[in-house]
């Protein structure tokens, strides 16, 4: 079994090393990731200048490991058509420096690259470390991830769904199991920073306040929230399926 | 009514002056778009620079116009939660130099913004021409897309749901219509292409040649090959609802 693992903290992020470690016991890996930190970078594609692809040594102890100046879902792109010789099995994107979870998975280059994977037919999960004090116990949420992606491999994986895996930065006895969901509502204050540089000329940060929001129980935000690991089935077809017949009785016309 | 126009080609495309010439017949047009092309960006914002944010004169004439060195979906956020004293009424993004067809539109950035706007509760347009020799002709492309607009504005636009129109470029009298349809799939041989530089390294460009695949006769691609106008309701929710129960019936354990 041949795992292609990627992420969007770069290649020398801890989350990406300490998953690599721990499925290479379980599998052959191949570590193919932005050559340095790309999160919020959604599902760009770098077409306007060309990629460099630089094997790396030493980053990653004993794994062979390659370091694009690119995005995310670059990095699958070039693994899986240029760098590899045969598909890989599995893409594990991932361990993302904090949660993915409800609306915000469409500015996660994490969750893009397992997107990008699930596009080649290719069965992807994404896995990502919550948070709540701060910090996060990369090697526990690593040896978590690896336990449930080795029940994940003997079922039946499905090549267009994403798995995105949110794990709360606990201790493992404190973790009270595993939860299927539904992406839940994020939404932010999202007021904008406005300073003035040494030449009086203004810029601004983006500086979002996370709004408190009801969300539904079956929801990964809820999951998380309340201890669980939360698994959710993504697709990537973003028809709005329900709300074809209304605009077909609208009856457009030029 | 006050619409917000916004692109991915940059604030100086051509597709984008015509749609604000054409729309301030009808509403009034606030333009805040990227300060250069940033296609393929897919829904990527900006967060570990600042932006800059520049009103310029005379790029559109007479019409409100700021430029932004970020992402179309960083100017959507600035323009509502920053620029703009009020939520504007409508967001239209484009006009997109080439066609945002099935399985592609997840690169767009042009698509992007449109999500964007939904996500702050905004009705949303995304409006593509396709080029079948080469040419489009932004001014034919605008005029029947303001039409649309115009008779979309009549009706209860959902503020969640993204309208995603791509237009033939094709004379006025041969376009057959409007058809509501389905994403399609695109899929593309991405073969990258291997150089090397002055100095003897090597760089890759992505080179995708699209692979011909049989799509529905309800999906945007089959309706803009036989020379229809396609509107594709989009929406954000990832959630692959379809394959929770068998998820669940995994039983998976930690």
């Amino acid at each position: 079994m041949k795992i292609l693992v990627t992420n969007d903290d770069g290649i020398f992020a801890n989350g990406i090393k300490e998953i690599s470690i721990k499925l290479s016991e379980i599998a052959e890996v191949i570590v193919v990731a932005p050559d340095r930190e790309r999160s919020a970078i959604g599902h760009a594609i770098t077409i306007h200048t060309p990629l460099r692809v630089e094997k790396t040594e030493n980053i990653i102890p004993n794994i062979e490991a390659w370091a694009i100046n690119g995005t995310p879902s670059d990095c699958v792109k070039i693994a899986v058509e240029s760098i590899m010789k045969k598909k890989p099995d599995l893409i594990v994107s991932g361990i993302n420096n904090g949660p993915n979870l409800g609306t915000d998975v469409i500015y996660s280059g994490t969750v893009s690259a397992a997107i990008e994977g699930a596009m080649h037919s290719i069965p992807s999960v994404a896995i990502s470390a919550c948070f709540f004090n701060g910090k996060i116990n990369y090697e526990s949420v690593a040896k978590i991830s690896c336990k449930i992606i080795k029940n994940l491999i003997k079922k039946d994986l499905p090549k267009n769904i994403i798995l995105n895996i949110n794990v709360p930065s606990l201790p493992l006895e404190q973790i009270k199991g595993i939860k299927i969901t539904e992406l839940g509502i994020r939404k932010y204050n999202n007021n904008y920073v406005k300073r003035t540089d040494p030449k009086g000329k203004n810029y601004y940060w983006l500086s979002g306040e996370l709004i408190e929001i009801e969300n539904k129980d079956t929801s990964d935000i809820v999951a998380i929230e309340e201890g669980f690991i939360s698994i959710t089935p993504l697709h990537f077809d973003l028809t709005a399926y329900n709300y074809l017949d209304e605009l077909k009785n609208w009856k457009l016309k030029m």
